[in-house]
């Protein structure tokens, strides 16, 4: 056993004791891509899908984090041990956004109970979709067995992130204008429970209706019995509706358990997770045969005009599987 | 010959000849990923690098389309036939913003001699950074020789999008707040000519200072004589600033002529392109793999904690590559 299998060993002892320095450190290691993940990953086989994850999502300046910070409160009074994870998968730029997100949940961060960690992944090919699964299971170990995922904004790797939890809760606002317009056709796509937040503020009707609207035209084309999105409203900075957004998700569990909707979205995870790492291995196989190989005499061609890239991706392929 | 590919070789004909319905029939194509794309390639082959492709980014609300409309009325008056493709890489939506930006640039809307286009992709590998230089292809080929690419955001993608111009702007404004502060450390990183938008507002004098500040400290870690981007303060909506910005934009690209950088980008550009479209029939041929291969069966031991997920990876490399 190598030296640093063994340190990756001592420290899963210390996260299964639930010391929040060793989690830390291991969550570190899935960031930076460290080369012991592989015996990290065969240390928590065991630990898989058994975090409960909750993800919230939504246009920035919705509320997401203060409604974070109210979940929180309200699992840590039905006495569980809380993790959240706060993931910024679209930026390559340490992220200020979440770190004002830490301070707003800093009522949390004494709390033994309760796990905060922001997470950013340094230019992986799957980036932040293949980091979180390995982050999740972690936190499990550590006995951080309820999860919260949040993300900024509602992009392409936002909707990766959000195909982890179990069940996705989608923020929006009244009056958010465009952007909230231009995200909502996508949002639908992701949500398990949609919630308009900021409801004591003017128009905070009108974007129930909206969105009533908007589920009513059955967007979802899914096979078998169909989840109906529920509409929560809050004003989370009062804690108002979080109690119905806690029933909500408990409501949306039990569905999936009765309609093994909950195994199959771990089954469907579990091939992407699976299918994730094997692209990045092959990927980082093929970097190593790139910087030997011909690509540069075939982007000169490229360039000079006399070669098509088509022509000279054939020729790098046939390079690289000849 | 195939009728495809002789459909492509009557629209690239059309597109010669500067006709924008081509021109745009071309476009969707690429969008679109297309299986004539290929002919498409070939046909273009020496149309590669002949756009001179001045990229503008920076957070959203800074001003970016009020910009490039004002550029794009400077690049007119010097009898230049300008092509502007606005790039949303990060959006899985339909774009709401990029048609509001459309909508600003709509005084050039009705001059035949620029063509205005807002591009997506419809989630391949790689996504816009393989779609754009095909498309600066086509507009090449149609002599819109001068052309702007737009993106929204400062984001991973964005940075991507960047790397395919020869000069990049990045746009900021005074008040920005969080935003850009979180952004500027990679932004400096893209930048060749930075821009203060809106210097008739207050902050402007202190967001020059902090850039200058920035710029000092030499975050840019270059081998051989550096470019230092200059920073212009614009206010583009009264078209002030533009032409310190067009001298600056002329001076970057007399730099590069004179150091030997644009040939540099362009190899660079060209590898990336070949490598990209390398990777996107590799992935191509692992999904038809994929699909009839042991991967549900091996996600389904991942799920019960019998097998960690890289062990499941090294299985079904094993199972593509033996």
């Amino acid at each position: 056993m190598s030296s640093r299998s063994r340190d990756i060993d001592d420290l899963v002892v210390r996260a299964r004791q639930g010391q929040a320095r060793a989690v830390g450190r291991l969550i570190s290691l899935i960031e930076d891509g460290a080369p012991e993940l592989r015996a990290l990953a065969a240390a928590l086989a065991r630990d898989t899908g058994r975090a409960q994850v909750v993800g919230i999502t939504g246009p920035p300046g919705v509320g997401k984090s203060t409604m974070a910070g109210a979940l929180v409160a309200a699992f840590r009074a039905a006495g569980k041990r809380v993790g959240v994870l706060a993931v910024d998968p679209s930026s390559p730029f340490s992220g200020g956004a979440l770190l004002g997100d830490r301070v707003r949940m800093q009522e949390h961060a004494t709390d033994p109970e309760v796990f905060i960690r922001s997470m950013a992944t340094r230019g992986h090919l799957g980036g932040i979709a293949w980091a979180t699964p390995q982050a999740l299971r972690v936190l499990a170990a550590a006995g951080y067995t309820q999860v919260l995922v949040e993300t900024v904004g509602v992009g392409q790797s936002e909707v990766e992130v959000m195909a982890l939890a179990d069940t996705t809760v989608v923020v929006l606002a009244p009056g958010m204008g465009d952007g909230v317009q231009a995200a909502k056709a996508g949002i639908l796509e992701v949500a398990d429970i949609l919630v308009v937040n900021k409801a004591d503020r003017e128009g905070a009707e009108q974007t129930v209706r909206e969105l009533q609207h908007m589920i009513s035209l059955g967007r979802r084309e899914v096979a078998g019995p169909s989840w109906r999105p529920p509409i929560v409203c809050t004003t989370a900075h009062k804690t108002e509706g979080i109690d119905d957004l806690v029933a909500a998700i408990d409501e949306h569990r039990a569905w999936m358990l009765s309609h093994g909707e909950l195994d199959a979205r771990r089954q469907r995870r579990a091939e992407a997770e699976v299918e994730a790492i094997a692209l990045a291995q092959l990927h980082g196989r093929l970097g190593d045969v790139l910087r030997g190989s011909a690509l540069p005499g075939l982007a000169k061609r490229v360039v000079a005009g006399d070669l098509d890239v088509y022509r000279a991706a054939d020729e790098l392929i046939a390079e690289l599987t000849g």
